[in-house]
């Protein structure tokens, strides 16, 4: 099985040049976040997530998860990594210094974040969930609450859930049915069945603390009518230890084509009495809580994305170089690598490209969500919470389906290889397939791009970021030389085709939500490809920078190649996406659905 | 699971409509194949695919095939079900008469072979692979091999397989180092190794028959001293019957993404003493008839990727009918079933869509084979088999790498359930991996249709495709209303995309043909979905004129908005397509090799 090398050297440029890591160093509270130091967290990250996370990946996917009674184990090897990645401290990363975090910035720990998902993507679902449920704790909980649970949650020591979803409630949690009954001493007894819950059971914590959506007897009904509860696996003693066991039990884990180390578990509150809880923050207000973690969920799903791109790139750029076969289509004199046949070529360029593009965007995003909250300027605060209000679905719907585009072209380049599981690539294939569905599928993603974060602003952000990107047009369009032509080019084509789509939304969306949401992946799929060419742009213009200034680093011309050839193959597609956003909603709807 | 109904009145449709099922009856030997008893054997064919071929495609799956002491058995009913198949006639549908066939014409196997692989596709490649070695000793072999093989083979009651592929031999068959020993007495030992044989060995018939390419002593480097041998698995009696089992054993089967009952084997020849074969044709010219037999068999692969889109789009329907979900985006009184959904809707049109224009394109070139094998016509014969040379790569490339998008998109309709193994949606997925990669790559299709089919006759057929597609558009052009308005449009711009990519692959091929390959596979996904929109008008100006005719079938004016779908949401990416081609190839390969 092919191995994982984190890439540095990206992810520090993108940290340094793109992201601003200098500014949010200077942000009160993130200090410490120098350059220095994010550089040596990052290549002790590098070290473990290669050395330890990656090599489970393989043989996590093919033993899967065991389930016997109400217990899931995990494959062999989990339980040892995760007991090392506590001791290393890197679940405590980005967590809050009063519970023991080390309060790095959201930039930083995405980086970080970015290594695990490449390394184990099934291993990364566990810490995700538990930063999921301590965020919702911190947000919302009491501070007997906090100080019950926070501690060892930021540790590691105990790991949580989200238990959302039921079979009749996936993306409509309106429809939620579990009930929460008052015990009159300020407990609750949860009674429900909760589906696909992510690392709902496992044996590498000595507890997993459950955020359980539920609703109390007299609540209203629909969405506000719902509550968030806190629900321990083993009841907490007095002295802090794990004490009685909790009434919630997994009764089996589903059977999936990808992620076989992550156990996805169905759980049962209440067979016996009730799941003791105790309720986070005020009755009927969970679901604001839920959307609050979900924006942080969402993008780190969004990670994912641009993670497993990056190792299937590794894994195909490792076979394309190795695999002799065939000539090369100009006359050779014997077979070759076929990483020399251009197909080949095009396709590891697609997939590299994407892996920068998803990476700026990302990092860009996480540096604006540090500002936005920790900024001394209210105007600035604001100002970058709304770019990561609007980006939020983008990074999260386009950087899936890229995901999954890119693991496919994965297993292309091995050709017949590539099918047979032992190679691996179809791994990829397998796990990223989920990201475009949970924490919100593409659909929904995009609905709330052209919704809420759109039209219901009259398109005030986008203008703003369009602005952004229109100057960064203006600057490459001032470069010499084909590259930034052809850049420059596609860059100004794309921009005209999101001011045309978005101009398109906020004319009509209240006026026919029907058609113009027919169009709303489609226009979410052209801002992540101008967003992930904006990025690009400014990449290739930092780089040019840098040669102008004497560099002869060869990361620097190989930056402004693969920069081209994002404008060449990918920015093509812009204005055709617009076309679908304004012209393709009635047709979308025409058909009688008796016909179909 | 999901039931499987042959999409009978589309099929029909493009049949007499559009692939001009009369016109092909009317052909010297193709006269029983009139409308009437073509639509009684698809009947019947729906009905033994629907009830016999589908129930077992899941069960297939999860079971998958069974290797034990160098012999492989096949999951539960696939035996009964294939002797169902045979006895009903139905593997000797398309076969010579001389040899107990039927003799029908290609159109019309078309159609049924969807159906099989719709149904079932691990259990159809066992019949396609038992048509391709018949093709081979049909083409090649002496009197005395066809009298030994065929009856049995065209019946089905012997099954066939292509020994092509070994370890360092995938795409590149020059590397083929497997010997032929000639032993004095007309026959020859076999020694070698063969991977990825499909339904190499299976439990389902008394004898199968291997053609194998192998090198005799003498023979010359490369593709040049390549010969094809057939290779019974039992010694064939002088009575006809089964004799002793011949040295070609099935060492193992790939464990793979998907196609899991269909096995893929690890022959090997002559671990004791050489398995004894005969000399198919002349000697050094095994790869030409190989590149016959790959002509049909690249059709037939393209016919999957139909085959699963049409499968996939049922199943997902089905799902989008019955789940309930959330609010429509405009407001309802109560959560409505998923399929009211725009962006689900617009999901299902485009499964909906290429399906069709999948179907009417792949009918058409068979229509186009059977007149360039039967039409009295030398010039008619001559211009039906440039059409079909053309267009074979764009079927098989474009059809499998749209079958993948296509199940892709089946299993997000179906949201978490999609990603449960039990749903069935992640399985047509899985299956559908393979298409883009055997009979040839995409990579490959793209080579042949940029170089041997374009390049190397100076563009002469394709410039006659493109003068019919303009034909279509001046007359869709002048329809009235919005629907053929928007057709014309996007027609239009279509044609001038590939006039474009099509003029610049002629003038620049010779000069630098690495850089033009670079764009072969976006050129292949050009031709694709300018040739489906192309079908698409046509069916759209047919269903036209039943409408003015009278005709009040709720088919037509479905077939009119599925087109005007395509048009505003498929044929949209084609100017970006063109793009890459003419502008991307440079920056698809400047990135130097050591960067990767």
């Amino acid at each position: 099985m092919s191995s994982y090398v984190a890439p540095m050297k990206d992810m520090m440029f993108v940290l340094t040049e793109l992201a601003g890591l200098e500014k949010v160093a200077a942000l009160p509270g993130y200090e410490e976040a120098s350059t220095d130091v994010v550089e040596a967290i990052l290549d002790e990250s590098a070290k473990f997530t290669g050395g330890v996370l990656a090599p489970l990946n393989w043989t996590g996917d093919q033993e899967g998860v065991t389930w016997t009674d109400k217990s899931v184990t995990m494959p062999k090897g989990f339980k040892e990594a995760y007991a090392q990645f506590v001791d290393n401290g890197w679940n405590a990363l980005s967590g809050n210094p009063e519970h023991g975090g080390q309060g790095l910035p959201k930039v930083v720990s995405a980086a970080v974040q970015e290594m695990w998902k490449s390394a184990n993507m099934s291993f990364s679902l566990c810490p995700l969930l538990t930063l999921g449920a301590i965020e919702a704790l911190e947000l919302a909980g009491t501070d007997e609450q906090k100080a019950m649970y926070l501690p060892n949650m930021v540790s590691g020591k105990w790991t949580g859930t989200m238990n959302i979803t039921e079979p009749q409630a996936g993306s409509d949690l309106a429809a939620i049915r579990s009930r929460a009954v008052p015990q009159g001493d300020g407990t609750y007894r949860i009674f429900g069945q909760k589906i696909f819950i992510t690392y709902g059971d496992h044996d590498m914590a000595e507890n997993t603390i459950h955020l359980v959506l539920a609703r109390t007897p007299d609540a209203p009904e629909g969405v506000k009518g719902i509550s968030l509860f806190v629900v321990p696996k083993f009841l907490v003693n007095a002295d802090g230890t794990p004490g009685a066991r909790n009434d919630v039990y997994c009764v089996s884990t589903e059977h999936k084509l990808g992620i076989h180390a992550s156990p996805t578990c169905v759980m049962v509150h209440g067979d016996n009495g009730g799941s003791i809880g105790t309720l986070v923050g005020k009755e009927n207000e969970g679901l604001k809580y839920m959307f609050v973690m979900m924006n942080a969920a969402r993008f780190a799903v969004g990670l994912e994305g641009l993670a497993i791109t990056e190792r299937a790139y590794q894994h195909a750029v490792s076979y394309a170089r190795d695999r002799v076969q065939g000539r090369a289509i100009e006359g050779s004199p014997a077979p070759v690598e076929i990483i020399r046949h251009p197909d080949i070529r095009r396709m590891l360029m697609l997939m590299r490209s994407h892996a920068e593009a998803m990476r700026a965007l990302a990092y860009s995003v996480a540096a604006a969500h540090d500002a936005a909250a920790c900024h001394p300027d209210a105007a600035e605060r604001a100002q970058n919470q709304a770019f990561v209000d609007l980006m939020i679905p983008v990074v999260k719907g386009w950087s899936t389906e890229t995901g999954n585009a890119m693991s496919y072209l994965g297993v292309q380049v091995h050709g017949g290889m590539g099918f047979i599981e032992e190679t691996g690539a179809a791994q990829f294939m397998r796990d990223a397939r989920i990201t475009t569905i949970y924490e919100g599928t593409t659909g929904i993603q995009a609905n709330d791009l052209m919704g809420r974060k759109i039209a219901r602003e009259g398109g005030a952000t986008i203008k703003v970021v369009v602005e952004a990107m229109r100057q960064t047009q203006k600057d490459v369009a001032a470069q010499a030389g084909p590259a930034f032509a052809a850049l420059a080019s596609a860059l100004g084509r794309g921009i005209d085709a999101v001011t045309q789509a978005t101009d398109f939304i906020v004319a009509n969306y209240s006026k026919d939500v029907r058609t113009v949401a027919a169009g709303a992946v489609p226009f979410l799929q052209l801002m992540g490809v101008v967003s992930g060419g904006w990025m690009m742009a400014r990449a290739a213009l930092v780089a040019q920078g840098k040669l102008a200034g004497g560099d002869t680093d060869p990361f620097y011309p190989a930056k402004i190649a693969t920069a081209r050839f994002y404008a060449d193959h990918v920015m093509t597609a812009a204005p055709g996406l617009a076309l679908e956003v304004v012209q393709g909603g009635a047709s979308a709807l025409e058909l009688d659905e008796s016909m179909f």
